[in-house]
C-alpha cells in the first residue's frame, strides 16, 4: 500500500461531474496549508503544468478493473481500462495537462483542468517540451470522437 | 490520505538511478496478478501512453518540499519543487510518456520510461493528442540544459 496526500486542492466554478466543454474553465490549485508559496516559485516561467490529481467521488463498485466500452457507448469497442481515459479506474488518478495562467503566493491559476471544485491535487510538475511525445501519434477512431467536444 | 496499490511493476535492465539516457531503455510493465490481460486490451491501438509511477528508493528525509536547485546544480536557478520533476518530491510520483512497443497478455512492452527495475506502476493511460498542449509551449533555459542528454 502506498499512502498519499492532497498538496492542493481544485477550486473552480464545476460542481457536477460533466463530461465535456472543459477547455474554457479556470480553476484556482491551491496548495495545502502544509507548503509555504516557495514549492510553487518560477513554475510560472513554464507555459503548462502537469496536474496530477484523484478522482474522490468515484465509488470503489463502480471501479472497472477490465475492460468496456467508453462512456458505456455501444457505437464504440470494449477496450481495456489502461487503454481508456476514464475516471472509474484503479487507484482513480487523473493526469491532465493544463495552460498556466498566474501564480499569487499558494495559489496557482490554470486553464482547461478537467476537475471538478474540491478535487484533491497530488502533483504538480511543468511540462517540458523534451517530455512530448518523440515520434507521431496514432490513436484509435473512438477516442478522436469522444474528444470531439471534451474542450 | 489516499491509499493506492501497484498496478504493475517495470522490469528493465537499468538497476540504479541514473540521470541521463533514458531513451533506448525498453521496459516491460507486467500487470499484478489482480488483474487479467483484458485491462490492457486495445492498448496496442494507440502509439504512447502515459505511465504515472512511484520513486519507491526515495526517503522520506530527502523529500524537497520548498524550493532547491535542480539536480544541486548552482548554475541553475533555485526553483519550487513543483516547477521541476525531480524525484524528491511530495508524494514521490513520476509521469512519462513512452512508445508502445507491443502487448503479449498481461505484460506491456514499451520504449522510454525513465523508472528502474521494480519500480511499482499507479495507472496506465492511453495518450490521445487532444490531451498535448493546445498552446505553444514555453519554458526557461535551465529545463532545456536539463534535459539534453536524457533521452
Amino acid at each position: 500500500m502506498i499512502n498519499l496526500s492532497p498538496i492542493a486542492f481544485v477550486k473552480n466554478i464545476r460542481a457536477e461531474i460533466e463530461d465535456d466543454n472543459w477547455g474554457d474553465v479556470i480553476s484556482v490549485i491551491e496548495l495545502d496549508s502544509a507548503f509555504s508559496e516557495e514549492a510553487l516559485f518560477q513554475i510560472e516561467t513554464f507555459s503548462h503544468a502537469e496536474i496530477i490529481f484523484y478522482f474522490h467521488l468515484v465509488h470503489d463498485n463502480k471501479i472497472e478493473t477490465g475492460a468496456r466500452h467508453p462512456r458505456n457507448n455501444k457505437d464504440w469497442p470494449s477496450v481495456g481500462i489502461f487503454a481508456q481515459r476514464g475516471k472509474n479506474r484503479p487507484n482513480q488518478l487523473g493526469v491532465t495537462t493544463v495552460k498556466i495562467l498566474k501564480r499569487e503566493g499558494r495559489q496557482l491559476f490554470v486553464q482547461g483542468l478537467d476537475a471538478i471544485d474540491g478535487t484533491p491535487v497530488l502533483d504538480i510538475k511543468p511540462v517540458m517540451k523534451e517530455f512530448l511525445p518523440r515520434e507521431e501519434i496514432r490513436q484509435p477512431v473512438w477516442a478522436t470522437e469522444l474528444m470531439k467536444n471534451y474542450w
